[in-house]
């Protein structure tokens, strides 16, 4: 039987005139992407133009809302209410559905980004505005939450097909929570143990925190981040370990559907 | 036989924390509301909010899309592509509907706003732009088209549903054109004479230009403004001539299909 | 010898084709106007307007800077640091000293708008930001404080010129602290209550709190809000109260080079 | 006697995580720089962060606003009145000029962009615009304007100190103007063929046309542009040419008080 795993990337960061990745070369490591959606990064013609190209090459579409808050890429909590929260989510999910009709595609998966999804993987209520929201909204969409935390368990409850993933190139502490940016250690940058350490948590179906422990999980989605130096490297790099590994890497939405 | 006719009003047009119109009195007279997108005015929680109040009272619920420019209100024409436009245009309408998935509601029709609305009436290739953007996101909804322009042509070249509206309080030159908005007695005022011309171009199924010529077309719906000095005024006394006419006051999305 | 005290109130607060407050009602009942600088509220023909005005009264012109966020109305905290906020608010400061300058006008004061103003008077590193942000763009304007706050301690240590103002239509609790806007009998709406109350602050030359205790400080002005319901009838009992007790009523910024 | 000329280059132009071009690099060739003030592009951060640089290296610092339009970069045209645009770019060069005041920087010269620098080169309304909110607000800063156009005419007539600019890799066409971007032949490329137009532009005191006619011309600049594909390689080659050829590259906005 074959082993499947997705991997995803969060794309279409682009505003105006302004470039973050190497969206193109990106697409071709990945089978799902993350794509913003008009709040934290992301524009209308940006949000086509990568819709297509995700098409083209079969990529599990995703909806990557945040922060409406450009200045702060969506990575500055803004106090507001989880009602404002959940109509801020379905009106840039909404968006970007709207130009992903523009080209025939649909969304796939919808994945909150930055200190949304950072609130919404501890806090309860949080977690829910973004399920409500994606309920509402894209029913029919999967919604892909980070391994054991609060947004999986919620969107879980609700109803949603949800897709867990770990990150490729992020630490673990003991209780299985991602280190904080600013943590030394947080970031991995090392591609091959990147790529021998995201084989062995599949192997394991676990995450392997940093003193090396495993926390038994479920894993539907590797995440790779596409906006740190080394990230086209570093995404080749697993790419390739995984083909190695006799995974077969297609969008976790479709694998499903097979 | 009963006479059906919809009288529209363009409302939430709020923004954070400013209100522009007396929506709930406008909502009370009118059978269709065209609910600003979030792009010349609105924001995710005041859609929410005109939408719960327009479902409540059994309206017509439109989206009204327009330029991304809010100091300008939307009034102010940006040099944009077609492509742009119609991407702009799909993300509002996008927006909207998911907010109004939030409450169970869905789109009934689209309508243009501002100087967006004016360059669709008489370009065909922006009348192009809003067509496909509505027909790719929102297919069953309606067209609300000023009578007798190129949005109205090209929607129905489309295969898009169009009603045609014709303005309550707007003198009309001798081609059937709106009289632009500085000229003298382009905008009225008297509810009485507005009330009358009203019921007159039903009754004849005619625009009525300034010297009182008929210009045959088919009227659906009758815009109302809804930020005029006198707008509730007007809005109550045009109701209450149409119901004294025996007209039955309601959505046209709906009248069709009854 | 002459009993002076300042009137003051936020205004400017309009966005594009939005009104907020009656402005010329308003400026007729107070001798300093604290206006937006275009961050939450105000744009640049705003601006120009309001000084416009202001000046004509001779009313204190002041720079009212606030969080960057129209939406929220500065009314939401956003996690920024201290030199971010310092840099946001010279840049609004900067921006209406300029629009005053098309009109022949400068800024005599400075004053904190909402969440950000909260926080300065908690927190001595944002009082800090603001008072470095007020110190090189505006060094000869006067900081208009809270009085009894951190940013007026953080203010006068840095050589600022303070002006120390107390909230005529809000309650003190028995530390001198303005009740959180929630909290049952935090804003006061009585004319004749709020009248009294502020000539007992000024001729006891103390904050009044809830239960009647007075606690000793400097007055320089008396802040009048002008988004409240009866805003206007407040400010007209005030003023007409402060004359009666034969107070000029005039901007400190001026009574103090008088 | 020590032949002078300035280079100028447009920088600053990042926003929030995005930038646009290697700001460093490209101030390590020019004597002048042309700030973005937040209105096409640039943030209070980014602003005071490039002035900061622009200094350490003794570069002329200019502001550089536009239309107050990040998605569009200032590109694109909108219908606004000549009084709007004067406040828009005052409140710009405001901003900007209280971002450098909290490093101690001053304002040495202001340059209008895209679209906006367009319309003002060929419209003497719109020049007036821009000249009247860089005289209100930086009387003692020199306007620097394309070489033969309206705003140079303008800005002299008002009695402003104008610097006139070339373009080293713009063609252009028999009558002087500059030829559209989209034309072919409008930009140059040739890093050599360039740098020679320039110095000979220098030594005949005249613009180039592309059929190699001379219009006489003062010239106190030459514009590098900083975001074209070569941009960092034309600029090393143009200052390379102007230092063989022993001219002093330095601030116009310097070089007169010499």
């Amino acid at each position: 039987m074959t082993k499947r795993i997705d991997l995803n990337a969060d794309i279409g960061e682009s505003f105006g005139p302004w470039r973050l990745t190497d969206d193109n070369a990106i697409m071709d490591c990945v089978s799902s992407v993350n794509i913003a959606c008009g709040g934290h990064a992301g524009d209308p013609d940006t949000i086509v133009a990568t819709v297509t190209e995700a098409q083209a090459r079969g990529l599990g579409v995703g909806a990557h809302p945040g922060y409406d808050d450009k200045q702060g890429f969506g990575r500055r909590v803004i106090a507001m209410s989880t009602r404002e929260i959940e109509r801020m989510i379905a009106y840039q999910i909404g968006g970007l559905a709207a130009c992903a009709a523009l080209v025939g595609a649909h969304i796939d998966h919808i994945k909150a980004h930055g200190a949304l999804a950072n609130l919404a993987a501890r806090d309860a209520d949080i977690a829910g505005a973004v399920v409500r929201a994606a309920q509402a909204v894209a029913p029919e969409a999967w919604l892909l939450a980070i391994a054991g935390t609060e947004i999986e368990r919620v969107g879980e409850k609700a109803g949603l097909r949800v897709a867990r993933e770990v990150f490729a190139d992020r630490a673990y502490d003991e209780e299985g929570h991602l280190m904080p940016r600013g943590t030394v250690g947080a970031m991995l940058t090392d591609p091959d143990f990147i790529a021998e350490r995201v084989i062995a948590m599949l192997e394991e179906g676990a995450l392997i925190t940093e003193s090396g422990r495993s926390l038994p999980t479920d894993i539907d989605s590797v995440c790779i981040h596409s906006d740190t130096p080394d990230a086209l490297a570093i995404a080749q790099r697993v790419r390739g370990a995984l083909e190695q590994a006799s995974y077969a890497v297609q969008p976790f939405s479709r694998a499903a559907a097979a």
